[in-house]
């Protein structure tokens, strides 16, 4: 598909889009706000949190995204601006207000996303100067300021830069996202923001999305909890100039396959740098009766707390994994399948038709504490397949938990 | 209803049973093996895993326990004769041909049962030898010999004997149950023994144990994780002479208070003792639209890894909480909801009608503090209720899971 990653691109870096974000004080010390724009009126697509509990922000941005176009987003961290109810409304209402003001546009086009703790009213006043401090700095960007604005317990800044070559067009696509914790994206989504160059209606935006997030941003865990404020927004200005994409065309499969990379990407680097995190780790199931059984089979062994412990301890533990993959409601035959762990370019086959296979525990032990491990569940009886990631559980995530208020 | 709990009584207490378990080689140091004996035939019921994964001695423990009947117990800890296929299948039989033989009874009437590592094969010859000689000791109980010969991470033994009146005639039910790891029943059970003298057909005794494990069992956590082997059996041997129980009777409603009150007792006493846990806690949701609306959110709240860290911090993240309601499936409405926090007698009001109140923050911290939280969610549209019960998440469950087997 001739899709390319640009190693240390930037957002800033897709023709027509500024995005910056920086320390305005309404944290203590790291970056808290971030704006990005586009010079032009954007087709936009979103997905959101299926939790029943959705923060005022995704509420105000779906309202605004309800006719499919935006040319900004605004997004602070520190606060989530949840469980805040007709006060946190008016407050989002009120960051799409001015920051639209400073922009030039309309409320109606502005995203408004937030993240941090839950059940706190955002500090409006101090929000106003935060805002009008980004719009101030936009067209000065030099670097990850605008992946920094966003970041929680993240530890560091999560941005790529993709291109791929659309019926002789080159379009770029560039993506920012923010883990850490309350990772557990249910049919839906993420705190990420992509933006492109690409020529595309809404509907075929949002087409391509929701395919690229169900195979990747879906198939995340860090820690079973499914957030408040998950949403990935893309904004696509259409200056690469391509004919608009159309469904079941080369060109809409060049740019799915971009769109799928750039999530993929991200999807990644949340899991890994999950809160304490310090080993990634992917499930690939393949082989399976259906998609479906395929991703439950996979979430619910990167979601599995016992797994991730024995991943944090190098210990080849495998029994956790089908007792892991035996629970995900998956219609799947254990004893029909095989378990093969990888390592540094090894593997080895550790279950296979129902019986634990005769493989030196020293081998198994030795795989097991490398630090790019993947697990592959082959169910034989179908051509499904998925793969999911998850990261180790670890005393750190226990320490930033106990007391992330404090 | 007149139910009795007999602090410090043990299962070998109620009348026509005998309970022994020791250490006999299977694991290095700890108590392994434990057997339960009725002096005559009892009427049988068991729940089990919901797993897809399902071990081999709960296949033998399902077809001997299909007449309804059985009149021992055996049960070793270590190796949880799980994902071990046919092997596997030929030693749970031989578990209840060897107990059946040294009992004097028929392989048939045993319930086999294993907790342990999952993927290893039971050491057969070893087993053999293990088995004669908790035989040879049943009736020279004394303690909790047979709560102990069940533990794997447990950190102290499992049992409870209560007493309850039952049309004039005093009924006695005891049980023993194992945690701590791999703890999140499934609309199915737990590795819990429950014995007792009521005279009452399998039917009957089925109904009882599968309304109280809803109540009790079925909404604890300690990880997220449902294990393979989990079950609860209960054996009634009809000792206490009353007239054999019949639904919808006073005598049914009075056993069923106990038998529900001896399953509470134990599932409590499994989440405190939670892998790593230091504190125990309970959530009532009350006032739901339906008992399973009730149950899902108790469950979510105390299966939420978030909660149990800011539990173990002392940190009033009540958002959290909400969160995890949010997320669990329940239809209800999070904005007309109330949450109370409970602890040492004093209550806090954090989150009405969809906004934060104004507690004080420090007030919330201390009584965040307290050894006995519990948190009240009040949906205020329906009248249905559950309890669920979880433990705080430490460093040490990190500890122990990363390194389980090593």
């Amino acid at each position: 598909m001739n899709v390319s990653c640009i190693c240390g691109g930037h957002l800033w870096q897709v023709p027509g889009f500024t995005a910056y974000g920086t320390h305005t004080g309404l944290k203590r010390k790291r970056p808290d706000l971030t704006i990005i724009k586009s010079e032009r009126l954007c087709s936009a697509a979103a997905v959101y949190t299926k939790n029943k509990v959705v923060a005022p922000p995704l509420l105000v941005t779906r309202a605004h995204l309800a006719d499919g176009y935006a040319q900004a987003i605004v997004c602070n961290s520190g606060i989530a601006n949840a469980c805040t109810g007709t006060q946190g409304m008016i407050n989002a209402h009120a960051m799409a207000q001015i920051t639209a003001e400073l922009l030039g546009l309309i409320p109606e086009d502005v995203v408004v996303a937030s993240t941090g703790v839950i059940g706190e009213q955002l500090p409006m006043e101090k929000m106003a100067s935060s805002i009008k401090t980004v719009a101030g700095l936009l067209g000065t960007e030099q670097g990850t300021e605008a992946a920094e604005g966003i970041m929680t317990t993240d530890t560091v800044p999560k941005e790529v830069l993709y291109t791929v070559d659309v019926g002789g067009h080159t379009v770029s696509l560039a993506g920012i996202a923010k883990g850490s914790g309350m990772i557990h994206p249910n049919m839906a989504t993420m705190l990420a923001f992509i933006v492109t160059d690409v020529s595309c209606s809404p509907d075929v935006l949002h087409d391509a999305l929701a395919a690229a997030t169900d195979k990747t941003f879906n198939m995340i865990s860090v820690d079973g909890d499914t957030s408040t404020n998950d949403m990935v927004v893309v904004l696509a200005n259409g200056e690469a100039g391509n004919p608009p994409l159309c469904l079941g065309t080369p060109g809409f499969a060049a740019f799915s396959a971009a769109l799928d990379a750039v999530c993929e990407d991200l999807a990644k680097r949340i899991a890994a740098d999950g809160e304490g995190a310090t080993k990634l780790f992917e499930v690939q199931v393949v082989n399976a009766p259906t998609v479906h059984d395929a991703r439950a089979v996979g979430k619910a062994v990167v979601a599995s707390s016992l797994v991730k412990a024995a991943v944090h301890g190098g210990d080849p533990n495998w029994g956790r994994i089908m007792c892991a993959a035996g629970y995900s409601g998956a219609e799947v035959d254990i004893d029909a399948s095989r378990l093969v762990l990888c390592s540094g370019g090894e593997c080895l086959t550790l279950f296979e038709d129902g019986t634990p296979c005769d493989y030196g525990e020293h081998e198994a032990v030795r795989l097991m504490s490398g630090s790019d491990l993947v697990f592959i569940i082959d169910f034989k009886t179908g051509s499904a397949s998925a793969k999911a990631w998850g990261c180790d559980l670890t005393n750190e995530y226990v320490n930033i938990n106990a007391h992330y208020r404090t």
